[in-house]
């Protein structure tokens, strides 16, 4: 229980289902004095939101956020950030047809263990809606990081067996949001989102990964041995919806090369000490060597599918899940904005942390 | 700062340096009333600890643990377990060579940048010596659970490219301790040996992956939205020193599945609903389904090799690395053992924070 | 920073400046399937509220709460209820004269130099209108100890110098409610009532005690070293605005007495360990013994007066503070339901910590 | 469970029973590059230990600490520091004749029935020698906090009725350590130890308060709403053994007065902003105003008498304790250093949380 919060001094916690009154959230611990560029933290969440594309679910959120405190004339006041966003468009009617039902690799079967009840409504809880809390969050993370020079770039790098190859210093992020799968290789791109309508004519959906690169890191962000840079910033991408994997730097490809050419060597460059290359994907130990992070997050396909399924409901009865519905063939193009705003929440927090280093 | 706590109910505490006294920790939240066996644990440590064959460390490192605290009678009595485990065979004399230097993929940088001064002594807090702490509480964890029926396995799944294709319910885990690598595919358990081996004596490291898996899992363990299973179970194995890496169920390759592929139908089975297949990974939702729990680890190779690098000192000047001292030409084998340990710390937190859910 | 959450399993966090938006909050780790009764949440509410009677301050606040998740049908899901109070009356011109001013005793001063910003209107986070959302919670918490027959009922004991000195098993709390001073001792509540009457037509404020018993206390409660019972208790009543002080069980009074007075004898009384007296406090190391709970919170003279005020503004120049708004001559009547909500809240997050000390 | 953890970011977690191995802890966050005197700990550890005069018991313990990480060549190094005491005058047979007793006002009985197992050598973890461990923090907690300026100074305040009256600002803490009672009004301080020693003669004990006095506070320590600088502060002396009430300021007599009396007026002194009198202890809004923080803490008088008293067993039997052993006659002698640990533990821990308000 009580698993709704994350950070340790930039600290967000959240609420809010589907198809409940609003979903939302309290940042606590946001620095102060701060000028937040409103315009900005919506265009973020315009970046998630439903509807957005002909490659997205053609659902309708408007997903416009009601900041209630904390902010004064403008600025952040320190005091803790309370926000939310109506929940609008919500057709509850669709789903009284899955009252009782499990569906497959949904959350429904799980929460009603658990819980022992649930809001069965557009996956209540469980829903990926939920992730609009985390950007609003994020935005705000992510101006506070820009006034320091970071910057945070996800992009799709594969949808199903189609992956960018480009290396990361080869990435353009100014062509990420020319298209609306959100890959910079825009060759790769145009393949994605050709094969992501042909997956969607045929009711089904197909996974992918996001990458996300951060550079200008600050020295010295990570905690070790238990919050290292690396295993927070991972449970932070894994706590995603549909998130099955990730890894960092030279990640599972690492694996098989040897010590000799793992290695990132110090070089001495315009008398600052960097790495040669960079497996080690700007942390080594837990601490960011302030070379870029870079790192990948696997997305399981969406297990809504326009495709009829047997299942199980509550009752332990046999029964049938009709496809239909509104939902995405694949989450990556909306799930950019959320990997970036997970990654500026933990930079941040680490930002903080590491200032009780000293006294 | 503060980072050497892991979980919220059953709480490990670490401290401790390679060179220094002792490492040792403390485990709060422990069960009351728990029998221990003191050799289970003893066996767990012997796993972990370098010397063991050889194709690990030449290190000679007695690993015996003490409780201090938290044990009445073989019993546990609810309150804080000390524990310490004497640093013996520590050679300090082998890193005065080192002191001002960088070693190439190591934390030296990263430590002396943060903190500002460094126990350089065989890595100091760095060092993955670290890990005997986990392995003592993790040992703990696993006898409460066994108690359950819970049992954890890890085992290594591959070396470099040598890897087990065996799928996850074909491994038989009464092979894993029959050879010095822990890889239960016994044919390609000598393949990875032999070629440890070879890498070993041309001096240099490989890297591999440690998978694992949890059965009798108990369903409804896992706590959304930021703390679910699998988000704190991958920041758990992405805390261990050289991981780079994590992945659940159907993990990287899942991407490339379509819905209709990689759904788990549900039903029903000698009156249990499960699923027929687990590319979930025994987690739905954030929330374990009662299937097994399988994940893989992906370690880089050692930083440490026999071979001479060229690097930078502290104060900037470029130095020569020499390729001395005992290390692992290979970490998975010795890795295993900590891999469950910090499976069996989550699980065992989870099954306690769900107590929670009801009153 | 980030010190806006109370709890550690059912975990409360808050939000909301005193002329902002609207306060609220999020309780996460509410147990799932309660079924609420939301006209008891907002009798509570109304016990809190401004303008209740004529020894408290004429603001109206109407004090609506709005639940906007984690409720379904009517009962608790499990995850996390997220709420807010819109603030209504809020004449936000009231306080122009005062955005620069250091009121005396305020924390105008303490703010501005901690935030180098503050949003003055009313106090803005430090008004005690954020209490609030304490009692929401409280609320929530109190109907699920009613559950278990845990009843919590908070008094004035003392307004400036006249005290009830009936000791706590004669307090007879259905006199509670029947005077708009909540002291149960109704003799010692006229003079209460009209001490207040005098004081506010002097243009002053006077401090008071609140006192509190809670019984039907399970026995086991509180985590000892640091979490004990009557630690975190009291952290939460010193977290309220304008106390000074907490004492538990025989408290100040009793380091005046002999340990072979003091001493709590158990006896047996039918079939059931008990003891004769009870100068603990219903507390022993730190843990609940099933005994009655009671404890005094010292609440100080409002610090906003009638009368004028010297003072010093943010530019370091010397101003009169005039003595004009509404407000409270007295506190502690309103106090009083903050105070049981306090207590409900630290007892039941007691209750589920608990659960975790067997498997 | 889990509750032996105190602080944020400067973190302590103790494990240790009285008659176990050993006593000790770990303290995680401790700011790098501190250069520590470990004669000035040793020296704190000497004012609390047992058997310092004929005012205390006479146990001996050695109270030798051991440190066994975290600091390198004499200075912290950022990473966590643990260590520990070992238990040696045990004398564990003392404690046979009560094993299965409940003692009064002892935690005998609530351990008992919380863990269902207890360790019942010399009270186990119930007993105040775990408050050695704090002693420890609390001593390089105070060394960092001296070198801003900061100093923390405790002293015996009340013995039964007899009390110094002197104010705040008269008191000379030069003097205190210069009787063996602790309190820095030398008049009284021969009054409190004739008197401790005839209560002691007749086989009794009796309570007292110890009041502490911060000097030289930085401005804008503590984190509202929850965290409110007296809310830590009062948690952690409630924490201490034998605590049963804090005041802060002018605390329960505090409440006797009117708002224009107890108001501290803001003036300016030398350029600074200050109050002129301090009604606030220093604390204003639960933030520090760099006014003395000032507070008093109750203690109990000590539950083990030298006179037989009649209690119940574990089994429901009557029995007789008898009194004998070796114990305080009065604890708040030993209890300064402890009050003071606690102090300096949280105001350094706020001191770094502060650090997180700007970026």
């Amino acid at each position: 229980m009580a698993g709704n919060t994350f950070g340790t001094l930039f600290k967000l916690t959240t609420f809010g289902e589907s198809h409940g009154e609003a979903v939302g959230g309290i940042i606590d611990g946001c620095p102060a004095g701060i000028e937040l560029d409103f315009n900005e933290i919506q265009k973020e969440l315009d970046r998630r939101k439903p509807g957005q594309s002909k490659i997205t679910t053609q659902r309708k959120e408007s997903d416009i956020v009601q900041f209630l405190s904390g902010i004064f004339e403008g600025k952040t006041t320190g005091t803790p950030i309370g926000f939310s966003i109506l929940n609008k468009d919500q057709k509850s009617k669709d789903y009284n047809h899955i009252k009782d039902a499990f569906r497959p690799s949904h959350a429904d079967f799980t929460y009603q263990n658990k819980y022992g009840i649930r809001d069965y409504k557009g996956g209540g809880r469980s829903s990926a809606r939920e992730t609009v809390s985390r950007v609003v969050a994020g935005a705000i993370a992510k101006q506070i990081l820009a006034k320091m020079g970071v910057t945070i770039n996800g992009y799709v790098k594969a949808v199903g067996e189609i992956q960018t190859n480009l290396p990361i210093e080869s990435l353009d992020f100014s062509n990420t949001e020319k298209t609306i799968i959100r890959c910079p290789d825009l060759k790769k791109a145009q393949e994605m989102i050709d094969y992501i309508d042909s997956i969607r004519k045929s009711g089904d959906t197909i996974g992918g990964i996001v990458g996300c690169v951060i550079k200008n890191m600050p020295i010295g962000l990570g905690e070790p041995v238990f919050d290292k840079l690396n295993a927070v910033l991972g449970g932070a991408m894994l706590s995603i919806n549909a998130v099955k994997g990730f890894e960092l730097g030279s990640g599972f490809e690492g694996t098989k090369l040897r010590g000799s050419q793992h290695n990132d060597l110090f070089e001495k460059t315009n008398n600052k000490i960097r790495t040669r290359q960079n497996n080690s994907g700007g942390v080594q130990g837990g601490i960011s060597n302030g070379e870029p992070v870079y790192f990948n997050v696997a997305f399981k396909p969406v297990a809504t599918i326009m495709q009829d399924q047997k299942s199980i409901d509550k009752n332990g009865n046999l029964i049938d899940i009709k496809g239909k519905g509104r939902h995405d063939p694949c989450v990556v193009p909306r799930a950019v904005p959320i990997v970036e705003a997970m990654a500026a929440i933990t930079i941040l927090d680490f930002y903080l942390r590491n200032k009780a280093i000293t006294i």
